[in-house]
């Protein structure tokens, strides 16, 4: 292979190398808001974090920006349409963040960003605070060198992602004009390895469900009343355990319908990659892979459906014991779906499984579904892809992984279905960094690669699409 | 049937009346103290509740009183013993509550006694604290008046009833002299219902047992991982569901091998109780009775086993979704136990089960448990029980029913298996006022009741039992 040559401008990169330790502390800033968008209680952090957001693009150089109120969370949008002539690329990421619950279990505060070790800890720190933060400070460095970037570029930064992006269709239909662009290049993604540069072309698609088991009015006594009526918790577990079968396998009723085999050139590829699952298993610390019989774990993770409870409760959960027969259980579910699995259609049939599968002696109350999202893959051969390769090539040094991933970017398939647009992934985060759990960090110096990256691909990008 | 006849002297009941409302204060002081045994922060209350009882027995008379140190909470013990000659009555109760929670349920704070339509709303105002107090305040009106009591009287007032009482028997056997009576009057255990007086014969036996399942080491994203490897959730839900086949029957290994036959005579008793289904259920709410077939929901409440779980969970139960795969799934469970059912030999069956049924990809930890209760019946025809029954029919005037119970007093078994002291039940609380459960209540009527009808039982007992 022949030495891979950066495009990004030399001045540019060596703007971004004066400007770190600023825009370092600028990212802190914005780490510290606890944009948890789940939680109703910080929604005042939220609109927050979009303000300090708008407030950073207007610093960064001649972008328009607007921040949109939505039915719950705000979007910011910034638009530079300086070149004329040249491609449009929307820029996508977000904002917001999980809970960081349980929080007990931070070694240090989830919203005081703390460095050990060369890692920033952080919830958001790597789910999508620096990820969608460093494309921001790169445009600011083209525009103070520069005086502008080299392709038409539009940022999308949602406050939703976390809880299914809910206001994003509405807002992606309605502002189709300002948003259409040649490609999406997702900030949100993440790479599968700390020690080797990757790009995703596939992510799952997404479903989420919430539901309730009742049985008498109230909490009663175990003992006077136990053996009488249903216990919840009873009914729960066998419900909930009706879900798989002993294999692993989803047992819903056409849960599989819409699911393809995986193509032979995609096992080939899965099966290329430094994976193994001893050393997987290490990592995660489990005793034991487990799931769905006759797929290998990575094909399993990235290229078959589950269904996943997300959480679990009922009754006593204090210190000591408590003789209760619970009046009620409840289940948080979520699916991921590959290939032409239908959000609606696939909770329709969990559903009909419920209902039909309820054990007698409670009454079951399913929660008001979300949309939910399909699955989606790049096609072949596309020219941002191998943009990004190129960008990730000059930056690493070494040819990088082209990836399934297993987690779910909703809005790859909404730019796709409303917009046409397909989507591209250059994030700087990595799979391992305990995004959604307790200790999430980012790698620090991911930020210096990150940043040569983006402004490499900025560059790159107009060669790979041509003319819009 | 001739018009019963009050025992009590008139003098005590006139006693008792004129210092009502004093002692109902009184009581109210130590229903505000929070002795929730379960909850280690409270320690300091329990020890409260325990000075307290222990200066109220100081007040009521020349009582020796004690109150004993043990591995965890206080034993509050007061002896009379001027009658020789006169039998031995051993007065049981405990000062400790259940936890509060949920505590957002309340309609009034748990530990605030509220007085609303004639009951007594709070923790603890039926489950023990207001029946264990009354007969403290029956004794005063005895000092009061006659200086004395009909009979030879030994409090034992424990604080650890509600975690199982597990410093009571190393008590009970260290304290045997000072402890041996010829009958247990327990104000522990409520009649069953408000419109009928009744006393209980046999209650069920315990057994607590809680366990942990454990997948990776710490909690991960559930698109990334889902599919890899086993989520601790759906193997709790498969391992609790195995523990009852689908007709609500036990389905550990052994679980019924000590429980005999229900004999004729206690279903024929059930059965001419005027209980239905229906009308149980209006009561808790419940849309339908469930349990072991081939039982009446009485018969599966008083004198068939059960295994319940009380509390489980794990994962995220907060507002809205979080898309992890929990590391850990928790489960609180307890049997109640008939017959020769032996705790240590039934939590073996279950920790065998449990390891025996594990799903693959999760390990299994079971805390290490306590002694458990087996169960307890009073022998046909036994003379408490005649004085016991004698009271209620002189104060109520209608005959009592005597009936099975299906909770535990594990102290019963306790007291007959060290001691060979026999117990007869004697509370006014009743079944339905929400004992660990929110908006527990005690019916205030009944304080007066039950401080006539412990004037008669004091009186009565020595005639029906014969001398010590």
């Amino acid at each position: 292979m022949s030495a891979p040559q950066l495009l990004a401008p030399a001045a540019v990169v060596a703007d971004l190398e004066a400007h770190h330790d600023g825009d370092l502390a600028a990212l802190l800033e914005l780490v510290r808001i606890p944009s948890v968008s789940a939680d109703s209680s910080h929604a005042p952090d939220v609109r927050r974090a979009a303000a300090y957001l708008a407030e950073r693009f207007r610093a960064a150089g001649p972008f328009e920006v607007e921040v949109f109120e939505t039915a719950r969370h705000p979007v910011v949008t910034a638009e530079w349409r300086g070149a004329p002539g040249a491609p449009t690329v929307l820029v996508y990421g977000h904002y917001d963040v999980q809970p960081p619950d349980p929080v007990e279990r931070w070694d240090s505060p989830p919203f005081e960003p703390t460095e050990r070790d060369g890692r920033l800890y952080a919830r958001g720190a790597s789910d999508d605070k620096s990820p969608m933060f460093i494309p921001i400070t790169v445009a600011a460095a083209y525009f103070r060198t520069l005086g502008r970037l080299p392709l038409n570029v539009v940022f999308l930064i949602e406050g939703e992602e976390e809880i299914g992006s809910p206001s994003l269709v509405p807002f992606v239909t309605r502002e189709r004009e300002r948003l259409t662009a040649d490609l999406v290049v997702s900030a949100d993604g993440g790479m599968w390895r700390a020690d080797h540069p990757s790009t995703m072309v596939s992510t799952r698609g997404m479903l989420k469900l919430e539901f309730t088991l009742r049985g008498a009015a109230k909490d009663l006594h175990s003992g006077r009343h136990g053996g009488g009526i249903a216990n919840p918790l009873h009914a729960m577990a066998e419900l909930v355990a009706s879900l798989h079968d002993a294999d692993g396998r989803v047992a819903v009723a056409g849960f599989y319908e819409d699911v393809q085999p995986i193509p032979e050139a995609w096992r080939a590829s899965a099966h290329s990659l430094p994976f193994d699952d001893a050393g997987y298993l290490a990592e995660v610390g489990a005793p034991a892979a487990f799931g769905e019989a006759g797929f290998s774990t990575l094909e399993r993770q990235w290229y078959r459906p589950t269904l996943e409870l997300n959480g679990l409760w009922g009754g006593y959960q204090g210190e000591g014991s408590k003789t209760v027969l619970p009046s009620e259980a409840h289940a948080k579910l979520t699916c991921r779906l590959v290939a032409d699995q239908d959000p609606a259609d696939l909770r329709a049939k969990i559903e009909r499984h419920l209902h039909e599968h309820l054990p007698p002696g409670v009454t079951l109350e399913i929660e008001p579904g979300t949309e939910g999202a399909t699955a989606y893959r790049l096609p072949d051969g596309h020219p941002g892809l191998r943009a990004v390769v190129g960008s990730l090539r000059a930056v690493y040094g070494v040819e990088p992984w082209v990836i399934g991933m297993g987690g779910s970017v909703p809005i790859c398939e909404a730019f796709q279905r409303h917009l046409g647009m397909d989507t591209v992934f250059f994030s700087f985060a990595v799979g391992d960094e305990d995004i959604h759990a307790p200790n999430e960090f980012f790698r620090l110096h991911r930020f210096v690669e990150g940043r040569r990256a983006w402004a490499d691909l900025l560059a790159r990008l107009p060669e790979e699409i041509g003319h819009g």
